[in-house]
């Protein structure tokens, strides 16, 4: 499967086109970067640290696009709306990586999925997806008698607690018992607190050293705990669930997907 | 729901009638031991500590079962197959914790469920079926590029290894990949081993102190770990496993059941 | 070595009785409730569930101490207040785990310790002590450049948080740091913290189902952790290190002992 | 602290290279290789990837080793063995990481540390060291109610089991107890093992994905357990050890020091 790289010669670009250089089955047929980057030019791959590719950074899009079957795509909101547009038009796999999108930028990405298939997700990992469904599941199957506490560590420098990953498996889990996380939080408990309210979904947040992200999903319950976890050791991990959503979005049917339907996680 | 403990003076017998008193929604209607037995006679409650009950331990099975809406059973193979008779004449659950059943004992657990609720699993908590159902999923999701582990930890007095918990989910896993478990289990590493063979299922088994039981299933991939795991707190877990199974099956029509189907874990 | 319980119709004093009555080397000798107790005259074994033991509880404590060897004392500060006094004047081992005691009720315990051994802890665990230790040595040793992180769960009914066990590790590390903790303290991180403060000693409190109590000591450090763990599988282990301080009183020298003492931690 | 790099072109030597780069107070002054190395006239920091460092490859470490203050040393035990003896002479700290040392490499360390500080492990990070000194201590100060397993984790590449950091650990356990390892270890459990033997040292191995090193000292007693644990998350952990030893090492008189030295955990 060809694919294209825009943002290209940022850190997550440079990610991505080592990970499609190691993932059989895709090529890397093109790198955009916006008009004004200074990597304009250069060869993709050496910037990657991966050797010469063949493959120039351009800031034109249009003609990559149209020779390509997929696009991977974590820059930024407006940068990404705009390729959503484009992509569509080329009728090729659309993966959406990018954070922070308004609701705004959500319609546009089901405009442009209308015509070609785009994937979107907050969290590109495979293992992160995939703790999500079986916390939602897990929160389903067990009674309230079963407490749920999410606890995560990152690295010291982390300045937001709790992780955006916890908060995603907590909403995972408040799903799966049909109540809304809002409502239902317990959070940076801390003095006297009192019993722990039924039906709460507490979470926790460890910070230090250089951590790149581990979740805990609890099921605490009379006598016995189930616990789910998640450990990421690289950071590649993102660009790697990046590619596998590519060659899985290869000849489906337009639609905005997600990561769960890519892990077929979405019937569980 | 009236229920009935057969073998009530024996250890797990007498968890069972404690149990019983504590869930709400369910009654301990009768208690039989065997004929020799010197319990019989005996209030079941004094004898399991929850104080008496009005309810003494009998040895004839058929006016108890007559009365009773459900048995719980944690016997023999022998003593099960009987009672899985006259469970199906008096058309009510019988739940079957029994171990050590051979293919003749299931056959006749078969028969009788033509005619009654017959509910058997080899282990009765919860937590441990749905670990097994996580994990049979989870392996057929993810492909051999994630390592499947199982590691246990049982008291010092634990004569075998791995346990039988510990097999129940490799054989999870291996049916989730659709392996046989026999020819890809890795068990005992020790000394030169060389590198893991593809598609490998490892064991490993720790003993000591007085540690109940704690299972993990261990998916390790590139740069990613998903770890799902049971902690079992106190050996109560299989009576409320039973108890629950029980209400469930309450109102069923007649078959033979898993703790997957209580559980709705069997479409997972 | 003989024993006397103090308190003991109440829930830690039976378990008392009954950790004496399984321990090599020690029997129990006595037992005292408060003279208003409906449990006087009654077999304390029977009480504790053991079986007779021939000992009654009496109100009287002066005889009984004036016959033993040492006294356990888990009940109230005024009460330990007074026994501290008569086990002094009997020159037998008290073995303090009552908790809340001022500093008006630790200078009595030094005045007794003038003639007598006395042993006082907060937690009486043999784990969590050691723990301690640990964590203090650890903390000495490595720099600021390791992160620590103190995390507990504990049952859903506990009604604070952080543990008080979880603190006396923290003032554990920063003794070992030679800071006061109350200066370096991060608990119940939520929304946007920033960035770690660096020496901070991070707090994290997870509630749920019916864990009796676990202990993590965390130190990060650059790509690598230290973790140090506590699991307690059983209420009895503060009556087992009672016991156990009795027992390594006994012909030591007048004065006042703490677990470390008793577990050889003190030099670490 | 002027360092030297031996055998600066290998993996190690680069990761050495570069650890030098980042840490304060110390500088790279020379880089060497055998004779026949290609790397030789390269710049040791273009090599390493942290950009040039006017640090040419060379082969003759005569006055390379004059100008320097200490040398690190991950190669062969040959070369080690005519290192120590340069190292010796020229009064430089000489910090060894080189595995595999037969009783007469060490004999030859043992002379080269009568002239010069001489710093060896067979594992040069931090956490691990201070693991083996607390599990250690931990051994000496709990009685054989506590059984002892270490289990580890490691990259599905991993030949061997356990691991050579694993067996260091429970080394250190065994001289704890004041007992011998090879006496003591079970190994591979598998089937009918029986219970555990009393003192028994337990390994158990995992292996999968590509888990740097995790590893595990439990304590199991009655009722209670103690988990001394540690992950490494980088590669660069070895490096770093081996810079701060030579740090350390500056300024003490001659001597054979290990880590435990280095990192004052020798008299835990």
């Amino acid at each position: 499967m060809r694919l294209v790289v825009v943002g290209a010669a940022g850190r997550m670009g440079r990610m991505l086109v080592k990970t499609i250089h190691e993932t059989p089955g895709a090529t890397l047929s093109g790198a955009i970067e916006h008009s004004g980057s200074i990597a304009l030019g250069q060869d993709a791959g050496l910037l990657a640290g991966i050797g010469e590719t063949g493959v120039k950074i351009v800031d034109d899009p249009l003609p990559v696009f149209a020779k390509a079957e997929g696009v991977l795509d974590f820059t930024t909101p407006e940068a990404t709306s705009h390729f959503a547009e484009l992509a569509a038009q080329a009728r090729i796999v659309h993966v959406v990586g990018t954070t922070g999108l308004a609701q705004a930028d959500m319609a546009r990405l089901e405009a442009a999925a209308r015509h070609a298939v785009v994937i979107q997700s907050g969290n590109m990992s495979l293992g992160v997806n995939l703790l999500a469904a079986l916390a939602r599941k897990v929160a389903s199957t067990l009674g309230e008698e079963f407490d749920i506490e999410v606890v995560e560590m990152h690295h010291r420098n982390k300045v937001d607690a709790p992780s955006g990953t916890a908060l995603l498996l907590g909403e995972a889990a408040a799903q799966g018992r049909g109540v809304p996380l809002a409502d239902n939080s317990e959070r940076g408990r801390d003095g006297v607190t009192g019993a722990r309210k039924p039906g709460a979904i507490g979470f926790a947040s460890l910070r230090g050293g250089t951590v790149i992200g581990e979740h805990s999903v609890i099921f605490a319950g009379p006598f016995e705990r189930i616990v789910l976890s998640h450990m990421a050791e690289d950071r590649s991990l993102f660009s790697r669930g990046a590619v596998r959503a590519a060659l899985w979005g290869k000849g489906k049917k337009p639609g905005l997907y997600s990561m769960a339907d890519v892990l077929g996680l979405a019937d569980i």
